[in-house]
């Protein structure tokens, strides 16, 4: 099929021109048809006068699929200042039902469950496009960006023996005939693969069983994941990861009209002065999203920043991988990224030495025993090193303003969604 | 931590610089003592006559990590014409248990089994690890071309409700009170996103519960997915994969010493016509693993190729969800592509009408209602489209002539290993 995009018919004026795509509107009105067909680039306007081609058009439903050959007219009321006159409409696919919503108006009006019901037409929406081609450029920036700092890309297990951050959340599944866990995350495996490349990133899913429906959990997500050695200390791997937004943002400019304040350096506070900032009691453990939300709007007042660093995590709110702050083994050297005052980022220094493991788990009374088979590979030396992950959908919602994570997301799953 | 890579260190010649690594190995002859560091560049040759330097390195086993801290001195005899003499030694990381197997030689000479239990020590080494950069090279060529092909990148779920390809060799696991299960492919998922983006791929991990224990099998393996909508039929398809493995050859070249045959197109051989080259009965369904290896040895001798096509598979023999020839509906419009004699990719032409499932289904006596939530999509206008998957490790297997697929994924999972 030899058809051009709606984008290329202004190169094309006076010749005659197939293109395709879907019937995005009809207007039938008594002398003439405008049919307005859309493709990937966007829509084209079709004349439609002769009154056998009228017929058929009135036949096809929106969202009908049509090959359309006819000759590109300049016009200065059509949108890009061409129309496409004498058309001859080839049908490649028919709709035969009613559309549960119309995808024609500049939002879609169906509420959120419908919109999920019918993913497929839903995602039609150029409203609901963009997002996705913004977690894809997004994805496309943070790889690029990396590869450029010397990490490589490594794929690891999602089946795994046992769960690789402590506690619930894990689903379980029936692998052979034993039982198998959905990888959380993909801690351990990129721990280990800086042993043999030095610096990692991972793009992929990581499950959570999430017992709780709110707008910013989803059963599985996409984690931007990456982990780098010979660190001094989480403070490389902040830089490296400031490095990564760019790159991303970069990105995402060369597709969508959006953008955050980012700067050379980010700003950061350690967890007591967030603590402060936010108003919080000093005691606080960690930050609610209140204080989130507060201490977003203070960097972005003070240094006119939408990115912010909380560093020093205590040590007990942070998992037994964190490595501590050696001045005050209180705090870690775990940070977390807030961007417009929600947390999209976590990540820190990690403990490389194998007796470090051992002690840290038995100060928290956990067996050794679920992580033996990851630890192991600690034991033939591994270098300071450190690292991050990303939630993609977070950040495109995020910087999108979309309030929540399942508009991010072509098919999220969540407590009470597994299909379509 | 300022340190520079041992590749850098010729430019660096009568200075003082750090490096940092593993001990690849030391030899402690009398005079003198030799250590070799390893890092994620090659390898750099310290020359140690200090005493107590000495001392701190005989304490010092392999693999243990250090930064060393020394001359960079010119030396005819050196690796690279450079080593560096007078150096401080600062150790990192310390090994303090036995190796399960040496890393220092030119091969492994552990057994698989050995090296899939010590996987993170066993990826160090050089041919281990050179696997692993080719599969990341490829993946990024994949993702490269078909970018400029206007393929956009999506992410699909990975735990769905019922199985995706028909038949067993599914994992079914708990999801929240009911039944989930892994996802064997992106299959429709792809599709659906045709119909918003017209062409889509995906690099993910799929599932497949293989009950056989086969050097070609795993049970979560790399697929590269791709789909495009607006074609005329497979042949556009393959068309847009041989741009696609060209590109993925040329990124790998950039990274390994490693390529293959392949032309400006790849020759196609049908069905029939390759029963007949691989002298098999004319009635046999489907080509077995010895009929591939004469078509690939047929392809070579005839037209120089290291890749063949096989278009024209049997319906029967082909998913359900493939779209016939429409000259003849006994042969599909379904391609393998087999590169060197193996299988590494399966793809064609799809059906695109919501009503050409339900006959489809229908003829086979199976029911709709395990793919309704997929299905529905189609009701909504989907224009001819077909796409292929690739399986990454057969790729990477094939190209390198590694016999075993799961020595081209740092931690494999089959039906006797779920760790590490």
């Amino acid at each position: 099929m030899q058809r051009i995009l709606s984008t290329e018919l202004t190169g094309h004026i006076d010749e005659t021109v197939t293109i395709a795509g879907w019937i995005h509107r009809r207007r039938l009105l008594k002398q003439v048809a405008f049919l307005i067909v859309r493709d990937v680039s966007g829509l084209s306007q079709v004349i439609v006068t002769d009154p056998q081609t009228r017929e058929q058009l009135e036949r096809l439903s929106e969202e009908s699929v049509v090959e359309v050959t006819a000759t590109v007219t300049a016009s200065e009321q059509a949108p890009h200042g061409v129309e496409l006159t004498g058309p001859v409409i080839r049908e490649l696919s028919r709709v035969t039902v009613p559309l549960p919503f119309e995808l024609h108006r500049p939002a879609l009006t169906a509420g959120l469950p419908a919109q999920l019901d019918h993913a497929a037409l839903a995602l039609r929406h150029p409203s609901r496009a963009l997002s996705l081609r913004i977690a894809a450029a997004a994805a496309k920036g943070f790889r690029e960006s990396l590869e450029a700092q010397r990490f490589v890309e490594i794929q690891t297990p999602k089946i795994v023996e046992s769960a690789t951050e402590s506690g619930a959340n894990v689903f379980k599944l029936d692998y052979f005939g034993r039982p198998g866990y959905l990888a959380q995350s993909p801690q351990f495996y990129k721990q280990l693969m800086v042993g043999v490349f030095e610096r990692v990133f991972e793009v992929g899913p990581v499950f959570r069983a999430e017992p709780s429906d709110t707008a910013r959990h989803l059963a599985q997500y996409t984690s931007l994941d990456a982990e780098m050695g010979f660190i001094t200390d989480h403070r490389d791997v902040m830089a490296a990861l400031t490095r990564t937004i760019a790159g991303m943002l970069r990105e995402i400019g060369n597709h969508a009209d959006v953008t955050a304040e980012l700067g050379a350096e980010i700003p950061a506070v350690h967890f007591t002065e967030a603590l402060r900032i936010a108003g919080a009691p000093e005691d606080e453990p960690d930050l609610a999203p209140a204080h989130e939300r507060a201490l977003g709007e203070w960097a972005k007042k003070e240094h006119g920043s939408d990115f912010l660093f909380v560093t020093g995590y205590p040590m007990r709110k942070r998992p037994f991988y964190t490595h501590p702050d050696p001045a005050d083994p209180t705090w870690s050297n775990g940070f977390d990224l807030l961007f417009r005052g929600l947390e999209i980022v976590t990540g820190g220094q990690r403990l490389h030495r194998y007796e470090d493991y051992v002690t840290a788990l038995a100060a928290r009374g956990e067996s050794l025993e679920p992580y033996a088979g990851y630890l192991d590979g600690f034991r033939f030396g591994m270098p300071p090193h450190g690292g991050w992950a990303i939630g993609l959908e977070r950040f495109v919602a995020r910087l999108t303003g979309i309030a929540n994570v399942r508009e991010t997301t072509a098919f999220p799953r969540d407590l009470n969604r597994i299909a379509p």
